[in-house]
Parts: structure tokens; sequence; C-alpha cells
């Protein structure tokens, strides 16, 4: 038995998502079924976490377990050629038998795309939320410091979200501004379902001067969906990294 | 009457090219619909050049004179409010009476996105053509040099292509060299149909070692299509800018 761990990039606009559900496609399940295709065998995908509807990653990582002899170059020139130009292997390397794509994860790493100017290039349309003109630079930068370091993000989580758990650590937080987008990327030992889109939301209701910074931690301290700002729209989430 | 100079970006994927044609997406048909919508008359637009089907725009210039009186600012958010968002409208402004898109430009600029890493981004597949490996950098930026200058384009340009007079001069041409992608940048007085695509084609060619930089001239001189490389695909190429 051989333990594979796969990097895995898509771009999510096509996509219902990561986890495999009957009847639409989605990343997990086309990766199972090109797999299982090139292998003969069923296979079944770990991913480090679901990526939600629309998505983004450029470097989601999944392992699987098998029995097989082939080379791993072959494998990942074969599973290319399989899979649509939309998902991309990346690597595929060997590990230890006790590697678990999820539950081995240290800190995953995201960066959020806002777009600021008035026109979307056509060539960004499907990876930006546009917001359409500037933000407050320093109620941004005020308030995203705020979300560093320990915390019941409940408040800033799908309501629906199943963990029991629900204080993270955030290991960085910040923004970089070119001309015509923001970029929010952010760090942290886990995410719960819609944190970083329900953070990026309210941070751009800050930057709006809908909502005062200050008022930031009265929303961790309600732990209530209710009290932080709106969700911002998946096509502006990217998944960077996973460290383990 | 008004004269009006519109600045173009379009992502080609999903058009069968710039000029209308009954029945199939068009950029210039997309556009005549939407401003003869918004301006409540048939509306023609002047492209500075047709792009073939699937490539990419980032400055386009096209022109339409009109009778009307609204605000630039006003039509330029309404066209893009109702553009798919594969295209957008970059800018409006009012021109001469004599300004036309293809008769006054003096010089056009485009690009083109050879991709040399094995595995593709899936978020630049849709711009990019993959040959896949490194190519003899040497060879390339020598045959380059030799499109540079006054030259007949007949061996470079689709042999359906309509024009009596195939010399035209190009007054830049060279690469830019990235990690996982080149860049092939040419500067001209006018292009030929096809003809950026053959120029790159031939140069792939001579960068695997198929074609001598020196066989170039005897192309040139051959004045006959079959001499010259193959096209490359049309999903690399981006017209860039128009000079007036």
């Amino acid at each position: 038995m051989r333990n594979l761990k796969l990097t895995v990039a898509y771009d999510g606009t096509d996509y219902h998502g990561w986890q495999s559900q009957p009847g639409v496609p989605t990343v997990q399940g086309t990766l199972e079924e090109i797999l299982g295709r090139i292998l003969d065998q069923p296979i079944r995908v770990h991913g480090s976490g679901r990526t939600d509807a629309g998505v983004h990653a450029h470097g989601q990582i999944a392992n699987f377990t098998a029995e097989m002899t082939m080379d791993l170059d072959a494998l990942d020139r074969g599973v290319n050629a399989l899979l649509p130009s939309d998902i991309r292997v990346l690597a595929v390397e060997e590990v230890r038998l006790d590697f678990h794509a999820r539950k081995s994860a240290r800190s995953k790493r995201y960066e959020y795309h806002v777009w600021t100017s008035p026109v979307v290039s056509p060539f960004h349309t499907r990876y930006v939320h546009p917001v359409g003109h500037q933000l407050d630079v320093e109620a941004v930068d005020l308030a995203t410091a705020l979300f560093i370091g320990r915390h019941d993000f409940t408040s800033f989580s799908a309501t629906s979200a199943k963990a029991e758990d629900r204080v993270r650590s955030v290991l960085e937080a910040r923004w970089d501004r070119g001309q015509d987008e923001w970029v929010f990327r952010i760090q942290a030992d886990g995410f719960l379902q819609y944190m970083v889109r329900t953070i990026v939301g309210t941070l751009i209701e800050v930057g709006r001067g809908r909502i005062a910074a200050g008022d930031i931690s009265a929303m961790f301290e309600a732990a209530d969906r209710a009290a932080a700002g709106p969700s911002a729209p998946a096509k502006g989430l990217h998944m960077v990294s996973v460290e383990y």
C-alpha cells in the first residue's frame, strides 16, 4: 500500500466545490474518477479541506492510498492528460502512510481578491470580487489587525458549520494593494466554513464606513453570525497553500 | 454628429472573433447590439482591425458616429452594465470626425504567450499556447531579430488574406522570459491575417531546432506560405494597443 500526496490547482468557476456530490461536477469527484480509471481501482481522495462552489485553489493538498506500481511521473502526466484544463495536478509525492491531508495540516493560507477600480478586466473577472471604488485604507488595516490571534470565530462562520469548537488562531492577516485590486492574505491553524469570506465581507463594510473598526471586538463577543457583516462572494476566494 | 472612440478589452475564448457574423457571437456584433439599444439607433462600430476567433484584446480601438446627447461617463457605465463580463469598454472619448479606428492607425502592438513549463496553470490555460518544454533561447533571439524592418510578409500570413500589398514594417520584436512562460512582443505599422501567429509558430520551430535561424531570409524570399512554419494557435495571441 502506498500513500500519495497531490498538490492541486483549480479554477473553481465551473465546479460545485471540492466535495463529491452526486450529479454535479466537483473537484474531488473529478480527481477520484480519473485516478480510478488510471489505477483501475476505486480511489478515495482526502482533501485538506472543502472549498465551496466557485472558490479557486493554487495549492490544495490531497492524499489517497492505493496498491500500485506505477511510476509517479507517469501517473502525474496521465492524470493531467485526462483532467479538464481547469484542474491541474502540480505535484505527486509519495508520503508516509500516516500522512492525512486534513488531519496532518498545521495551517493554511488563503487570499481574497477585491477589485477596487470601476471596470473589472475581462481577464480577472472570474477571480475577483468587484466593489468598484476605493476603500478606507486606515480603517481596514486597523480592523484587520483585530483578527490576528486566537478567537472564537462563531460570528465569522456559517451558522450551518458543523464544528463544535470554533476557536481558531489567525497567524497572519494583511492586505497587499495594487492599482486595481486589493489582495487579503490570511494564514490560520484552521478555517471554518465561510470564515475568510465573512471576515472580508465585514472588512469591506469597514472600508466603506458602514462598520467601525472598533465594533469588531463586540462581534467576536456576540458569538452570533448575525453580529458580523455579509459574506463576500466565492469567486474572489483563493486557497493558496497548506502547511504540514 | 459625434465621433466616439472606444478602448475595448475582451477575453476572446467564447467569441467567433471581432467581426460581425450572422448567428454567432462576435465582439463587434455584441458591441453594436448594446450600443444600438442604449442609443436607440442602429450603430456601426469600426474596429482598428479584426481579431480571429479565440484571440484576446487588452486595448482594441473602435469608433462609431451617432447623433447623441448622452454624457460619455453615463454611456460607458451603461454599456459595461449590459455587456457580458468578458468584454469591457475601458474608455470612451470624443474624437474629431475624421478619426477612423482602422484608417488612422499608425502602428499596433501584439503579444503572444508561450507556456514553457510542463503543467499549465488553470488560471492561464485560456491565454497561452503550451509547448511544455524550454526552447533554445539563442536561436530564437537570433531568428526574432530577422523579422525587424521592412519585409514582404506573404510567407507569414494566411494564403486567404485579401491584402494586395503584403509589405509591412516591424518596429519591434522581442521576447520576455519568465519562469513558466515566454512572451513575444511585436509592434508593426500593420499586420496581415495570421501574421503574428505564423511568425511565432516559425520561431517555436526554431526554438525546437527544427528550423535554422538562417532559413528565415529564404522564407521571406520564397513569398509562399508553405515556406514558413505552422501558425501558432489563437488563444496565445493578445492584441495590446493601437498607436495613432
